[in-house]
């Protein structure tokens, strides 16, 4: 293990959080709210000692950085910002309790959503501004802002592509362009330009400056913190739809835009996990408002909250226009499997991600196909290119993770007593980085009745849903840290 | 596709089983139960005619038989001997809708033992021996019971392995001995033994001959079918014990059996499947125990209890003592798990199977470590051999098909607007060939609520479930039967 690096590394990401802090502090001094100001100075000053300590322990560090150190660099990195990041919140009094701030960062930074806040409203708007910008923060990655701002080791293109391929989300970031600081410099652009876009939307909707930027911050970080105890329910239609939007553009691989921009417009067109998101989106859509007849006044009406859920669950947001709680079966069950398949890989959602149960279904569909047929050699294509092996098992890999991860959280956090489908669906929303699930933790209630040990698990389920899993099971494998 | 060959083998199957309704019908003459005795005339004749057919129609069948036509074969099979074994539920007037009945069977053959009657007390003793049966026939499989009596294709090994393969339960059975007819005939030898040792247990207890006979029936084929309404709660504690012990002995790799027969005994301690096995129930038992602390009067019926519904859950036979839907949270939890993972592969029980399971865990293992070590080749060892690529390939595509069918399945029922606590465990229930699930299909309801519609999709996951997937999902492709 190369220390001296991760340690440099990490005392980089925790400078950037620093400085992102100080927006948030201005806003409560700006609002007179000066105990959150203290607390953030107080914050401010402990992740300054801790980045200074690290750095200064780092000193004189090698270059030589493998794959297991990238993800193990990216694992504690984010696990450091969330131990640092909730001290606002807990020096504040709006959250005494540390763990239950802890998971409401975690919750933030991995664009979660699940919160222990039974209200929002009222609460020091810097401690408001904060909770959302973390899911801005989290939704492209710091690291890979961290890439677009800075060289990062220079020219050793190893050590940057490491820990890009461990922080991005899906299976297939990172080959835009060859430049990996080239490709976050894009991303990031696309990112913004998202994010200026849905606060000018929703100016135009009658929102205050301070409303529209933290609902895009949750909007395009598809993270789900609101600013109103009832979510999203007491927007206007117009608000409503401009989210409905903006999320749809936002569980989109950002690729797909890149290739917008500079007019390939046929690759997007064909692009096959693009038609899978965009088809089931359409699918579930049409369905839940066919088994909603009745349910609401009007079509139109039925139609906006039908988008608003489908597209807030898949693309793992976790906004709320309505209590879905009191849908019919069929419709609760259509949300809980958008759950589990989530948005497009490389974009700011979560879950298993679209792209990957593409290459999940062709790879079954190609072990019937050997059966079959035993001697024609059977290669599993995506979007007509060959997908190699490599690729096909690690997919499967990741599956096995995910079921493995999925039932042992739901054991763990049954101790709690709470009802199957809670515990089903509270695992499920936080490894896939939803938000809020089913029954006591449907879109009115929230994650606090859950005890200490409960809230630990379901944070490391955030965590290791944002990064996919494997930093999280390096992290934690004896191997990485035994001495040859 | 090798047709005159398929309908040979099915027209035999049939046969074998017109064979075993004879029982049935004496029984029901001996009782005295006339519309019984003409329901099971009048199937018989109809089983006789089809079987005559199918012969008829493939006199001069050619021997070249591919792995794709054996697994036809076996979902052929059993899809016909479900078709035809639910006339006498039919016709007797004991289930009058054929879909009812259709459901009744499959979820006999297959060992599941969900049910849509709501009582089974006075039925007539001919049709409640014919349901249990059908259990026993399923349990080790009517293809492995043909190859233990007839010679199959004679010195064709190809063929009787490709059927062996499709229908024993797990990924390593039919490795025994070199003969596949031998070991068909040391399997049966085994099964019957059980049995056997289970009636006269069970004769010990004060059970009646008759029930007795069912019983095992029920216990040594993991299927779960009872003769009384409330299952096995009001038979005494010792005859639950001895449930208890068989359920779990048959949840065992049967191989393990013939190891002991043949005194290796180092062998049988060593296999790492029969130690994830019974370390899982030993864990569950201990912790249901603690977590059901005051539930009952003494701690021996606790723990009775908890063994009976681990033992009757895991092995995925589906009796039940006591209703364990009134059972804390983590107790209800722990039993959901075990729901998923199933029996050891090469019993009779189903689920994922515990072989697999490890497979899968080693498989991930060793993911995480080659990104740990990329320099070393990494192989998974099972009890000391290494395992292939290609059995890890197949291993993790049926973990997909699996979640793909479980997620598809419980998409489907979810049209009738049940809970989700309900769909998702019916359709765990019936996938693993369990039983009873949670809430509406707990182990004091039914499956008679269900629409006819989820009636055939259950019916399609216990069939998926006992023949492993693949053989019905070749049966289902399209390339399998497109000619070239």
């Amino acid at each position: 293990m190369n220390y001296k690096m991760m340690g440099r590394f990490i005392g980089k990401i925790l400078i950037v959080e620093a400085v992102f802090l100080v927006p948030a502090m201005l806003i409560s001094l700006w609002e007179r709210e000066f105990t959150a100001v203290a607390a953030f100075m107080w914050s401010l000053g402990a992740i300054m000692a801790v980045s200074g300590l690290l750095l200064l322990l780092s000193r004189g560090s090698q270059n030589k950085f493998y794959a297991k150190e990238g993800l193990v660099c990216v694992g504690m990195s984010w696990l450091f910002m969330s131990l640092l990041g909730c001290l606002p919140f807990c020096i504040s009094g709006v959250i005494p309790n540390y763990v239950d701030a802890f998971f409401e960062i975690v919750s933030g930074f991995t664009t979660t959503g699940a919160s222990i806040l039974p209200q929002v409203e009222g609460l020091p708007k810097g401690i408001l501004y904060w909770r959302s910008f973390s899911h801005w923060l989290g939704g492209m990655g710091v690291l890979v802002f961290l890439l677009a701002i800075s060289s990062m080791g220079g020219s050793d293109n190893g050590y940057t592509m490491h820990l890009l391929r461990a922080e991005s989300p899906g299976p297939n970031v990172g080959k835009l362009v060859p430049k990996m600081r080239k490709t976050a410099g894009i991303l990031y652009l696309i990112y913004i330009l998202l994010t200026i876009l849905d606060i000018v939307f929703l100016l135009l909707g009658g929102m205050s400056l301070f409303e529209a930027v933290c609902t895009a911050f949750g909007t395009v970080g598809t993270g789900g913190f609101g600013i109103r105890n009832d979510s999203m329910a007491s927007y206007s239609p117009y608000i409503q739809n401009v989210c409905t939007i903006f999320m749809m553009l936002c569980g989109v691989n950002f690729t797909c835009f890149y290739l917008l921009l500079i007019r390939q417009f046929k690759a997007v067109f064909r692009d096959e996990e693009l038609k899978l998101y965009l088809g089931i989106m359409a699918g579930s859509i049409l369905l839940i408002t066919l088994n909603l007849k009745g349910f609401y006044d009007t079509l139109g009406e039925t139609l906006r909250h039908a988008a608003f859920q489908v597209a807030t669950i898949m693309t793992t947001t976790g906004f709320a226009t309505t209590d879905y709680e009191l849908w019919p079966g069929f419709s609760k069950a259509i949300l809980l499997c958008l759950m589990i398949i989530g948005a497009s890989a490389g974009s700011t959602g979560g879950g298993f991600k679209c792209g990957r149960a593409l290459l999940v279904i062709k790879s079954l569909f190609r072990s019937v196909r050997k059966i079959t047929h035993p001697q024609k050699v059977q290669v599993v294509r995506v979007n007509g290119q060959p997908i190699g092996e490599k690729v096909l098992q690690n997919t499967n890999a990741y599956l096995a993770a995910y079921a493995i991860m999925t039932v042992g959280s739901f054991l763990l956090i049954s101790v709690d007593g709470f009802s199957i489908t809670t515990n089903f669906s509270a695992v499920l929303a936080c490894f896939n980085n939803i938000g809020p699930g089913f029954d006591a933790v449907g879109p009115t209630c929230n994650y606090a009745a859950y005890s200490m040990f409960s809230k630990l698990v379901l944070s490391l389920d955030m965590l290791a849903g944002r990064l996919e899993i494997f930093p999280v099971l390096v992290m934690f494998s004896r191997t990485t840290w035994k001495h040859r």
